[in-house]
Formats: C-alpha cells, sequence, structure tokens
C-alpha cells in the first residue's frame, strides 16, 4: 500500500533510531534473540575518531556474553592504575598517591580504553553473524513523525507505533566537517558548546528537499538518538538539571613528554592553572581532559566557542603540566565541553516507545561513563522488548526499565555532579584554606567513585524481575512499577533466601568464578555460560551430589522441573528443545573424579537429544583444575558445599530469586509473574531412548 | 619477455609449492618480513572438513607470535585430560588411570583440537592483513619443472632456481571427489593406502590438455607438497624408512553414547578387539582412531582399500567400546591409513631448494603431531630465508634447518615408531604374557610422549646460530654445518654462560613468565613481546638497577650497544629506526614504584623518536601487579636478581646466546657470526632533543 505522502507501508517488531553503541546494543540483543528490527541513523558514517571511549569492566563482561570481548581486550590500552598529582608546599606538582585503577578481584576483566569505532565496528560484525545479515543499519534515514495509537498499546499482537522516515543519498547525508584549510577537524562541531546542532541543521535542510518517505508501523521503537534526540523531543520530555561554569577541553595527541606517568591515568591537580586527566591510549595516543580556565561561560550560560582552539587548549595542558614538558606532532580530535548532569523525567511512553543512552542522561565524560550507561540502558532493556515481542514474557515486565535504569542515571548524576567540583576546584593550600579542595577528599571521592565507574555496584530494586526484600519505590527511581512476588510480610523470609548465596547479592550482576565442565574437566569462568541469548536461567547448586540425603534432594528438584506440568515445560513450545527459553545449570561441589555425568546427574541437567546424544555442557563441578582454576566457586558464591541452593539468573546476568532446593513452587510463582507460560502438559525429552 | 614453450617470465623472491599448515607458515613468515613471495598449490580449494587438527602447545605460541592465537584458542575445543582404558580381570574395559593433557606449569597454552580448515583461514586472513594483500594463494597452478643454476648458488643476488607453472581454470582443477549415491565422501581419497594419488593424477590429465605455462625465476623454492612432494621427486630425494602391519581407520562423528568419557581424550586397549583413541573436537563431534584388526595388508605390503567402509571401521569401533553402547546420525568424515615412518635423506638443495613438512617426514596420525611438526618446519626456516632474502643474515645460517629440523624428524619418527607399537599391540593378560603389552609400560611412554608431543621439548644443537656448548653434529641430525662461535677450548665457559639463566636452556623457546612494563604497569606474558616479525632480540635482564655498582654495569652495557661502531648500529640501515633488526628488551628487578623510565633508564633502551616520543614498550619490571602475576620471572628463568644477564633470543624464540653485562666483545661475535652487518658507524637517534 503505497501513500502518497507517507510513501509505502510495513511492519516491523521494533524500530531503533539511532546506531550509535546504545542504539547498536539493542539491535545485538535483537539479532541474538531473533526478532525483525530495523535500526536507522540520520548520519551517513560511522565514527572515526574521537569520542568517547572508555569501558568499564562491566561492558566488556557484557560484550562478553555477545561474543566479542576478546577483540576488544586485544586492541584495547589496559589501564592498571591511577596516579594523583597534587601541588606540594613549594607549589609544584608531584605524584601525591597512587592507586590500581580497577579494584583488585571485582571482576575478570580491567577498565580499558578503545576508540568507539572500533567498538561499533564489532557491534556490526556481531549484529551481521548473528541475525545472518538481516539487521543492517540504514544509514541517512531521519524519522519525521511518530504516533502512538493508545488505543492499541494493551494488545500484544498490534503495532501501534507508527513512524515515518525520510531517506537521503549518500550524497544528501554528508555534512562538511572539514573546516578550510584546517588538517585538523573541527573539534567543536558535535559539542555541547554548541547553541545548535550544525550537523542536525545541515541535514534537515537536505531532507527539506528531497528524499523518498516511508511508514513504518512498529510493535516498539527504541530513541538512542543522542543528547539532542529527535525521539525525546517530539514525545515532549524533557532533561532535567542543571550546567555548571566548568569548561573543558579534550585532546587526543601523540605526546613528546618528559612526564614520567604519561601512559597511566592520572589526575593532576596544579596550583593555579587548573586541572588535567590523562588517559593513555591505543596506538602510543594519549587523551587529556583539560580544565580551560581562561574561558567561562556569558550570562547566558553559554561559553564563546570562538575562543576555543586547540593552542589555548593545549596550552593550558602545559601550565597545569609544568615544570614537566609536553608537546605534540599528531592531533586525532579534540572539543570542549561545558560541564552539566541532566536526566529525563520519563524513559518511556505507554511502554511502546524507549528512550536509552545520551537521549535521557547528560554528564561530564571523564569518568568514562557515558558510554559504557548507555550500552547498558540497552543490554537491560534490549531482551525485556525482545522477550515480549515474542511473546515469551509479559508486557508488565517492561516498566522494570525506567524503575532500574532511571535510577542508575539519577545515581550517576549525583556522582558527576559531586566528582566535577572536586576536580575542578582549586587544591587547598592548607586546612585552613576552606575555599580549596581537600586532596585527601578528592581521593576519597576517586576511590569510592572507582567501584561505581566499574560498573558492577549497580544494584536492581524489587520488581516482577527480581525478587527481594525491601520497598519497590525506594530502590527504583521512585515511579510505579508492577510489584515483586515478595509483599512485606515475606521480607523476613526473603532475607533468609538471601542467605544461601550471600556471594549473589539479588539485584546484582552474577559474580564469575573459575568452574569445571563435568564432562571434560575444561576450567570455564562461570560468566562464560551466561550468553546473552534470551534466555533465563537457573543455576542448580547441587551441593555434594556423592551424600545420598543430598542427591535425594537433588532427584526431587529434577523430577518436579521436569513433570510435564512444570513451568519449564510450560515456558518452551512443543517443537523446541527444552532449554531454549530457560536453561538449567549445575554447580555441583563434590570431586569431579568420583562423580559421573550420567550417574549422578538426572536427564533434564543434561538433556538427550536423539540426533546429537547428551548434552555434556551444562553440568560443572567447582573442584580444582590442572592448570587454572581452585575450586572456590562456592566459597566466593557464599552457598553450602553440602546442600547447595538455587539461583534464577536473568538474560541480563542479574541474579533473579535465590532458594533452597525445596522452594520449587516458588519458583514456579516467579516464573508465572515474568513469563506467559502458554505451553505445558508435554513430557519431557530428556530420556535416553 | 616470452618464451614460446614456457610462457612470460618473473622474477620473485621466494617461490612456495604447496598452500598447507607447512606452506602457509612459510608464507606468514614472508608477510610479516615483507618479502616478495608467490604461493602456489595444484589444489583449487581449501580442506572443509577431516585432516589433522591437533595442536601442540609450542603451535599456539607460535600462532601467538603472528597474531592468531586468540582466534584458535575461542574456537576450539580444549583437552584437560586423558583417560586410560584396559581390560580388567574379567576382559571388560575399565577406566585405569587418568593424566593431564597438558603438563601444568608447561606453557600458557594447552593442547586443543580445532579442524585445519580453520587454521588455514587463520592463517590466509594473517598473511593478507600483514602482506596488504600482496601475497595470495594462487591454486589451481602446478609446477613442472625446476632447474638450480648451480652456477649461481652462492650469489645472493641472483634468482638461480628456474620454475614452470602451468595454470589449470577452476574447473579443470576441481577433482570430483563425491561418490556418486553416497552422501559421505570418499574418506580413502587422499590415503596412504591409494597406490596412486587419483586427484593428483586427475589434475595432471588435465594439466596435459591446455592451461597457460609461466616461468618463475626464484632465490628460494620451498617445497611443501605433501607426502607425494613433486619437489621431493624432481629433487630425487627419498623418504627413508618402513610400514607396519597397523591399518587404522579414522572417523568424525557427533556420538550417542554411554560411554562416561567420550569428552575426554581416551586411549582404549580392549582385550582382543583392538585399540581405539577418541579425541573429543569443537561442534559436539568426536574424533575416533579404531585399529582395524580385520584389514591386514597383503604380499605387496599394500590392504585392500576396498573393504574398508564406514560401517565397517565404526563395528570395530562398536567391539572395542563394549559393553558401552555407541551410535551416529552425523559422520562429518572418514579414512583409514597404514601405520608407517619415514624421513627424507635430505632437507635442501644447495639452500636454494627447501623441502618442509610432510614432503620429508611421515609418520602415523594418532600422537597430532603431523601439522604441527610441519608448521614447525617452517617456522624454523621462514625467518632463515626471509632475512637472507633481504640480505640481513648470511646465507651460511641457511645450513642450520638441516641439522636442526631432520633432527626433529628423526626424533619424531622414533617416537611414533615404538608408541605406535605399544598402541596397536594387544594388551598383556598378566606379567607372563610377553606377547601382549604392559599397560604400565604404555602409561609410562604416554607420559613421556606428552612432553615430546607438547613440542615444548624441541632442543636446537650448536651452530652459528645457537651458542652452546656441545659437538654440533651429535646435536644436530648428523650433517655438517657452519660451526658455532664455541670451540672445544671454550666448552667451560660456555657451561658457565648457562649458569647465568638456568631457566633458558640454549637451543630450546624462550618460555613464558609474567612481567610488567615499566611504563604502564601491565602485566604481558614475556612471549608475547617476542612477535614474529623478522627481529633478533636481546633480553637484557638489567637486574637491581636501584644499586649504584649494578647502574654502572647497565649504563657500561648501554653505551657499548649505543656506540656508533657496535654491531647493533652496524646492522641497522641509516634510515631504519634503531629497534628495525635488533630489538632490545629490558626486564629489571627492582620495585616498579621506586624507579622510572626516564632516570634509570638509558636512552637506548627507549629510543626516543622525534615525532612520537619516547618508546614505552620495552622496559618491563619483575614484580607484583595488582590483578595477575606474581614477580617470579627471575626466579623461574634463573636469573641472579642483583645481577641479571644478557640473552639473544632468534626471530623464532629460541634461545641463542647467553652472556654477562661485560660480555660484550662475545655478543658482539656472535652476530658477527649470522648477520651481515653493513651499517656502522653512525650516532643513535635515541636521544630527546
Amino acid at each position: 500500500m503505497v501513500d502518497s505522502n507517507r510513501g509505502p507501508e510495513s511492519n516491523v517488531d521494533v524500530l531503533i533510531i539511532g546506531a550509535g553503541p546504545a542504539g547498536l546494543m539493542a539491535a545485538c540483543w535483537m539479532a541474538h534473540c531473533g526478532v525483525t528490527t530495523r535500526i536507522v541513523d540520520k548520519r551517513n558514517a560511522k565514527i572515526f575518531c574521537g569520542q568517547a571511549d572508555g569501558l568499564q569492566c562491566r561492558s566488556l563482561e557484557i560484550f562478553d556474553s555477545l561474543g566479542f570481548a576478546d577483540r576488544v581486550w586485544k586492541e584495547a590500552n589496559h589501564l592498571i592504575e591511577i596516579c594523583m598529582w597534587s601541588p606540594g608546599d613549594d607549589g609544584v606538582i608531584r605524584r601525591s598517591d597512587r592507586i590500581p585503577d580497577t579494584i583488585p578481584g571485582l571482576s575478570r576483566f580491567q577498565q580499558i580504553v578503545l576508540h568507539q569505532g572500533r567498538i561499533e565496528r564489532f557491534f556490526l560484525d556481531n549484529i551481521k553473524k548473528l541475525s545472518n545479515n538481516s539487521i543492517r543499519v540504514e544509514r541517512g534515514v531521519l524519522p519525521e513523525s511518530l504516533k502512538i495509537d493508545e488505543a492499541k498499546v494493551g494488545d500484544n499482537t498490534a503495532y501501534p507505533v507508527t513512524v515515518t522516515l525520510r531517506h537521503l543519498s549518500e550524497e544528501e547525508a554528508t555534512p562538511p566537517q572539514q573546516i578550510s584549510g584546517s588538517k585538523i577537524e573541527d573539534g567543536i562541531f558535535r559539542s555541547n558548546l554548541m547553541n545548535e546542532d550544525d550537523e542536525e541543521d545541515w541535514i534537515l535542510k537536505r531532507a527539506s528537499r528531497g528524499g523518498a518517505c516511508e511508514t513504518v508501523h512498529a510493535k516498539y521503537v527504541i530513541g538512542c538518538d543522542g543528547a539532542r534526540s529527535w525521539t525525546r523531543r517530539i514525545l515532549g520530555y524533557e532533561l532535567e538539571g542543571e550546567a555548571t561554569d566548568f569548561i573543558w577541553g579534550v585532546m587526543d595527541i601523540i605526546p613528546i613528554t618528559d612526564f614520567p606517568d604519561i601512559r597511566m591515568r592520572c589526575a593532576i591537580h596544579s596550583a593555579e592553572n587548573g586541572s588535567l586527566m590523562v588517559i593513555p591510549r591505543e596506538n602510543k595516543m594519549v587523551r587529556l581532559y583539560i580544565q580551560l580556565k581562561e574561558v567561562a561561560p556569558d550570562a547566558t550560560g553559554r561559553a564563546d566557542r570562538s575562543k576555543i582552539t586547540p593552542d589555548l587548549i593545549f596550552r593550558a595542558a602545559q601550565n597545569i603540566l609544568s615544570p614537566y614538558k609536553i608537546d605534540y606532532e599528531y592531533c586525532d580530535w579534540w572539543t570542549a565541553y561545558q560541564i552539566g548532569q541532566r536526566v529525563c523525567t520519563n524513559f518511556d511512553a505507554h511502554q511502546r516507545v524507549f528512550l536509552a543512552g545520551d537521549a535521557v542522561h547528560t554528564h561530564s565524560p571523564k569518568a568514562g561513563q557515558g558510554m559504557n550507561v548507555s550500552m547498558q540502558d540497552c543490554y537491560n532493556l534490549g531482551w525485556k522488548v525482545a522477550l515480549v515481542a515474542k511473546g515469551i514474557a509479559k508486557r508488565s515486565i517492561l516498566g522494570s526499565y525506567q524503575s532500574e535504569r532511571r535510577r542508575v542515571a539519577q545515581d550517576l548524576i549525583d556522582f558527576d555532579h559531586r566528582f566535577s567540583r572536586l576536580f575542578s576546584g582549586r587544591p587547598a593550600k592548607d586546612v585552613m584554606d576552606a575555599e580549596g579542595v581537600s586532596m585527601e577528599e578528592f581521593k576519597d571521592a576517586f576511590e569510592k567513585g572507582n567501584l561505581f565507574a566499574s560498573g558492577l555496584s549497580i544494584n536492581y530494586g524489587a520488581s516482577i524481575l527480581v525478587a527481594k526484600a525491601g520497598d519497590a519505590a525506594e530502590q527504583g527511581d521512585g515511579s510505579i512499577i508492577a510489584a515483586s512476588a515478595a509483599s512485606q510480610t515475606t521480607l523476613d523470609a526473603f532475607r533468609k533466601k538471601q542467605a544461601l548465596a550471600t556471594g549473589l547479592p539479588i539485584g546484582m550482576r552474577f559474580n564469575s568464578f573459575k568452574v569445571l565442565n563435568q564432562a571434560d574437566a575444561r576450567p570455564w569462568h562461570f560468566q562464560e555460560r551466561l550468553k546473552a541469548d534470551g534466555r533465563f536461567r537457573i543455576v542448580l547448586f547441587a551441593g555434594d551430589v556423592l551424600s545420598a540425603p543430598q542427591k535425594a534432594r537433588v532427584d526431587a528438584f529434577c523430577r518436579a522441573l521436569d513433570a510435564p506440568e512444570s513451568f519449564l515445560h510450560a515456558a518452551t513450545p512443543p517443537d523446541a528443545a527444552i532449554d531454549s527459553v530457560i536453561e538449567v545449570l549445575t554447580i555441583h561441589s563434590s570431586r569431579r573424579v568420583d562423580t559421573e555425568l550420567l550417574r549422578e546427574f538426572p536427564a533434564v541437567l543434561h538433556p538427550f537429544d536423539e540426533h546429537t546424544g547428551w548434552d555434556y555442557s551444562k553440568v560443572f563441578v567447582d573442584d580444582m583444575s590442572y592448570h587454572e582454576g581452585f575450586a572456590e566457586a562456592y566459597d566466593k558464591y557464599g552457598v553450602d558445599r553440602a546442600r547447595g541452593c538455587v539461583v534464577v539468573v536473568r538474560p541480563d546476568q542479574h541474579v533473579a530469586w535465590i532458594g533452597e532446593l525445596e522452594d520449587f513452587d516458588e519458583l514456579e510463582s516467579y516464573f508465572k509473574g515474568c513469563l506467559v507460560l502458554p505451553y505445558g502438559g508435554v513430557t519431557g525429552s530428556s530420556h535416553m531412548r
């Protein structure tokens, strides 16, 4: 059908607007879950230099779940140590402290730095492979209108969001970024110091002159279109917050210097010349974040961008680093920005249109948070939308996106607000200097901030997806969401359940320790087995299966799980493998060499397939390995080696539920709360023929 | 110039015949060293299933030096444990032993299994990237004649080897491998049970009918064209050795079985039905090596291939595994072979034409040695040819290829001979059963063989490339080669030098332990810094540089190294970076936080470049890291923490020379022995402007 104004019409399950890291993460989930998806971006080219590039441990764990952490890890520069520099009594800067960049023991990864363009490349390769090339970024495509048919938002089969898109030719969509006569691109081009987005204006002007139109009906739209989000504006939502007077410059250079810590991450406070952060990068480059004390916002709150040049920024860096010398021949990229913290009032509209990333939170880039938090927004959102679109999960889980992620954004904004002021302030001359910033206070904030900045302190509140004690509104962003299975009266019960696995706090991501595959003795970081494929997982800590009473408990649990009427069968289409919606993984604590997969473990834990035999990939043991791994998983997870427990893990690796092997009914309640469970009464296929 | 018979003529530095793993390894070196190279193969397609696929630790270390070990490691199945099964008193098989597959502590890698086609894919990607797509495998190309102009073999500028090549079209070069009416390819197609090579016959028949000719003049030719090597035959060389009566079948299947160790590597001796080896593979597959007791060679020494079918092979496997059940639906590949051990009399002709891989040694495949030893032949040969072709090294180093690698082949043949007989023999019923094989003896041979099979016991003999004590002919293959710097009178001196680094035996590969980069505290496995780029390396164990006397020793060594007349400058073209032929790497033992790169270490250890500043990648410290690495490198290398020592490492990571910091003249002698050193008298560029 072709409408003369709105062009051809089509349906799609998910439409993603914006192909930066947040949009690509959303597309990645859809590719992994097999949901029909389109992703459009008004720009016609990927990013080739500059922009965000610090990667938290948590982002690396997420990349690993998607299958490309190894590529990132190999190419990136690794950040190991932070050196703090501050003025001595003589006013000359000297190294005052060293701390590890990533708190030891926190994750199997450390923080690293790699150019955003490479990350986007890895996403694109992954999406291409997992979607069989059916999801491709459509560039030079602008959304022009968006309407939500409110009458249909509750209907799972409907496509209630209608978006018109305009397609520009490659030439039409290529703005001229080069400044005439300069080899370096204009670094202010996309900075928040611009009153308008020149690029957007330019593209819009072109768009008004031509380009083909089409109309798309989508079940869900995800707006990942950046700080000036078109999607946010058309929904009428506002960013709330404030700007500061602090203006910072950024440069990516290959430094020629005698400063001894140029390959360390450094936080440098000079006595009078402002502050500097050093972030060593790949390919000999170093990123410098440089406070510009000579530039101040005017009465309208905006800085005069014409004054800001690479020379001005670099002179400021030289002054801060004095008496050390620094120079460069090669500059890869530069920009400047005004520090401010803002968060959007709403993260969705009717749980049909969602906003993520810079579209809903902005802050200063120094902590390397921006790209990480944006990607993690969509790591939280993507599987929820995918499972609801596929009819596996209930629509009510979608409310948890705002409650979980807007709360993270609020915490981030608070952190950035405090940290920016400490970093941009003049160091105190002595204890009587009340206007100055205490270097002890700064170091303390830095160390505390480091845990936050790792992305590993995220703790989602109670909801139908997180069965834990406490008040859901208090633990979330304040919005009212579908209630958790826990009522106030079961609080005590849940506190007890948490005690079954003290190292796996409900709401936090499932930590990773090494376990061995029972069938082939290969060591795995357990998190490697929690892939981002949209499946919930039940982790059965089976305890000591060689003890007869414990074996009886395990057998009883498995009988309930494999009963025709159980939620496991009710969740699984009759023609699908028994592990296609919920996968059961086992970690036992007996000696590996005394146990055998086919002897000690019921079939549902290693399902039989008539074409390929037993599944050897699901049962693990917490035992010593020959080469790596130290039989400490039960200890670190805080689980009793004899009795074990049962843990539910969400598709995004967050711990959702903990119980005893006897708490089968409560386990079933959890899944009845969030999944549709349309099948059932089918006998399992987990028996050898 | 076009000769009517021989087609157009051209020159090339290196012509490689055969694009299997050995030929690709040779091409890889040429790509990494920037040597003009062609590689041709008569077959028109890569291998898509079956064939060799076990990878030793050493092969993984080599892949890491080339840059793609991570891809192999990620896709492969990892072999952790070997289970031995033998008959009990009742004649029923049971697990009699477990041993680790890779001896713990031997390498940072463990043995793995991955299909040869994937390995070739990684080689091709690597060659393409490193050669800027200038080296590409030319398929469907047959060599037809080869002549060596003996008058010119000593002339470095000459192209003394003339080869004519015939180019077939894709259609002409595609033999019909499918057996009509069968889904599985004919597994005997390329087996050594064939009297003739049907494929080769087929291609030759096509070639006789057409295809364009050309004539190539090469400085060096490397023949990697397999067990029926055309290159070997045209040189008139013979494989010496013998065949056995043992016939084995091979199948790659997805097993459906109740045998408990099907995901372990297993060596199974049945009481009467023969032996079986289980090698678990990637993608749920398992390779079975199955002794075929029902098939015996005839009077001519050849087995009747028509009797050998997948059914016959699999029935044999079922009998050996009884009482356990095994079945399959999916078979990926199968073949059969007759065990034999042969090694070629010569590995080169005039040190202008070289033979490598299956062309010069054949043996049984069960130890997973074939592909590994073949690749390692060319890992030994490639850099030598490249450096001589580039005028960096003297031609006399080329003799070491045969002395080093033919000796390895001889050792391999001996090992395989003993091992095959133990594995193919009937297990002894009791101690009086003299005809049977003792299972204790078998286990003992297996454990000893495991070290050999890891590829890490290779110890090259004395030569101009290996400055160590002992008799060169005895340590090599018996051929006479250019003498080492060591004469009989300096034996005692060299024994003392080895004592300076007891963990780095001269002639063996440089073992790897973790050290930290001084400038950014990042932990590295030191071997990761020994990349395959054709550079020799001097590893300066600088000792405790915070002690004044030791600092003076380091300064004196560096002054000698950086003097205009030193071998380092004499080896380096005036317009090239000082580290382009010989790279100096430093590991010191002082505390990292008490030392600074620019303060304690002379410029030659971290050379200055006027465009990019100091080199931060060359100085390391043996100190504790925050996250990994335990300050044990000096201990494990057996080097004195206070005084250190100096070690020369060949481009293939083998230890070449050890001395004190004061042994500068001997160090210079080593390089004068093997390198051309055409420059000199140029002052270093390692000073800050």
